[in-house]
């Protein structure tokens, strides 16, 4: 087992990562008062829901299991875990644990945040999506019909377990979909983590258990260095959102849970590596590797074919990134270095929003 | 025009108290973007909404009118705000103006804790409760069908203007509902403020405006220093809860809305300093004292006929302040100093439950 501390002061919080750490009673100690409520979802609940539920003895322990996927990541949804943990007279004191993927971790998190102004959660991620990404930086919310994630909290959680061999049961879109996240740690901070992930995709896809582990703790751990510096997003970490602009119109406009965030992220990761290259800071050399890699990953390359250029505008206009009224991207300087922006042309991203299957060139 | 300031660091604010403040654009410094969102209510929004649209020129102004009254303050009507904010674009810069009473307060505030992770918000309380009580502390939220401001968050806003004039308006059961809460602050925290609000009660109930000015500048001034100790309410802030846990009862059983919060309080106060004289802490006469101060604040001094000792153990016992099973109440030491405490006699809080109109005196 590894050991990663996300650095945020009085609000820091261990993550453990390894395999058959469900079992090993790790949490007990970040669990405060004596009241439990697990959330999970369907899927995941028929797994490891009583595993999970064996590692609080002592403890008052409920369960709340919400429907799966991201169309009911909604304030209706978030409804049922208050319903639960007031039907079973949870006090201020009570810890949320989240069991699940990265949607179930949101709403644990935001459900936290907002019971009674504030109550303690525990991140138990089941995906490599959510071990790699929404478990780390305290991000919590649900989407609106209108926009993604657009209503939410900051909340860090008391601790985090990723348990690699949970990955085994994952689906192959889901894998890739992960995959994707960890990609992008090496576009916008580590070129030689990009190198090693282009060797290691092979391992990766397999399911390798160190691999995996490795892909995961390196993933966590640049997170971790970026939301240490910047824990409420006002600079640096949202360099995080690389791809996510354009990932978040793709999925706005498919309707959420069709197109899996980390792949609306993985084309919105060439989209804004084409745009980079429009602007002459990557070659085309580049930009064609980044495209290998996500196919790769078995990640798509390209937009859904009914989107066209006005649609991405109008769904993107709506986007966090839009400071009064100056649309602001990330996009990438080199291979492994990001950068924040409204310093393109818009000309140049009318052109990559209507490259439609050819993002991977520029000529 | 008085100006006081709540010290919270960073986060501290400034409270403008007077007469036509509504008028003199206090608040453009305030507002750091260039988008403005006023939530009103059907109430107020005529007699005031205008003239408030008119004090953020160069700003994009919109405004959304929620329906009045606590029975509203639910996810399902926050929701509104977060449609508002959406179809007119606002961005994480914009800034949300609470125009109206505590509940349309609590909802602006926890909107705006929750749109986008967290915007600015300012508070214009046309109520004399919210004057001196929901627009100091941060405290924001929702009801949920199974208590009371279950669902909210901690969030500061940047500026409170209590223009006194516009009490002129109110009702005269708001005006005593907002009287209770300036009592508890005699109460829990100042004798000869009390000793002041017994001599100076008529005048209040008559709308002196400077008498009115006195009451809100000393209440919030208890509250800010009390808060400025405790923000996030881990002890002492707990005393501005006297009267709270009963009255919260009254408010569920009766139905949100019935009764208003502020006669609540006022029942639950009396219910509070009858458990004290019942355990020595204040004499008789003391007790007696409360209840004519209540009564001439035209204010109710029994809780509904309808309810029972067990009703009232039953609703109490998911109180906030449930602390892993023990119930703690916020009782007074004397008048003047109040005291939170679970250490009470079973049997004497039972009594106090069932003493229906004679809850001044104890023999």
């Amino acid at each position: 087992m590894q050991t990663l501390t996300v650095d945020l002061g009085v609000r820091s919080y261990p993550i453990f990562i390894g395999q058959g750490l469900l079992q090993q009673n790790l949490l007990l100690p970040y669990v405060k008062g004596r009241q439990v409520m697990v959330v999970s979802n369907e899927t995941v609940a028929p797994l490891y829901l009583d595993t999970l539920l064996q590692q609080f003895p002592g403890k008052q322990v409920d369960s709340v299991i919400l429907p799966d996927g991201e169309a009911y990541k909604d304030l209706q949804h978030v409804n049922l875990i208050f319903d639960a943990l007031l039907e079973k007279r949870h006090n201020r004191t009570t810890t949320l644990v989240a069991l699940g993927g990265g949607v179930v971790g949101d709403m644990t998190g935001f459900a936290a945040a907002s019971y009674q102004r504030g109550v303690n959660f525990i991140q138990v991620p089941t995906t490599l999506l959510s071990q790699v990404d929404s478990s780390v930086g305290g991000k919590t919310g649900v989407n609106h019909p209108l926009g993604k994630n657009m209503i939410g909290a900051f909340h860090q959680p008391q601790a985090v377990l990723a348990a690699t061999d949970v990955l085994g049961s994952l689906p192959e879109r889901e894998l890739s979909a992960g995959l994707a996240e960890v990609i992008k740690y090496g576009l916008i901070h580590d070129a030689k983590f990009l190198d090693w992930l282009e060797s290691a995709m092979p391992a990766l896809r397999a399911r390798d258990p160190e691999a995996l582990a490795y892909a995961i703790y390196r993933s966590c751990e640049i997170k971790a260095e970026i939301v240490a510096q910047d824990e409420r997003e006002s600079g640096i970490r949202a360099l995080l959102n690389l791809g996510h602009t354009f990932g978040h119109a793709i999925e706005t406009d498919q309707g959420y849970g069709n197109w899996l965030h980390g792949e609306a992220v993985g084309a919105g990761m060439l989209m804004a590596a084409n745009l980079s290259a429009r602007e002459g800071w990557i070659g085309e050399a580049e930009l064609t590797r980044v495209e290998r890699l996500l196919i790769a990953a078995g990640l798509p390359v390209a937009p859904p074919e009914t989107m066209s250029c006005e649609r991405f505008i109008e769904l993107m206009a709506v986007d966090k990134k839009v400071i009064d009224g100056n649309l602001r991207l990330v996009l990438l300087q080199q291979l492994g270095q990001g950068v924040v922006t409204a310093d393109f042309a818009a000309n140049k991203l009318e052109q990559t929003l209507i490259c439609g299957q050819s993002l991977g060139r520029i000529g």
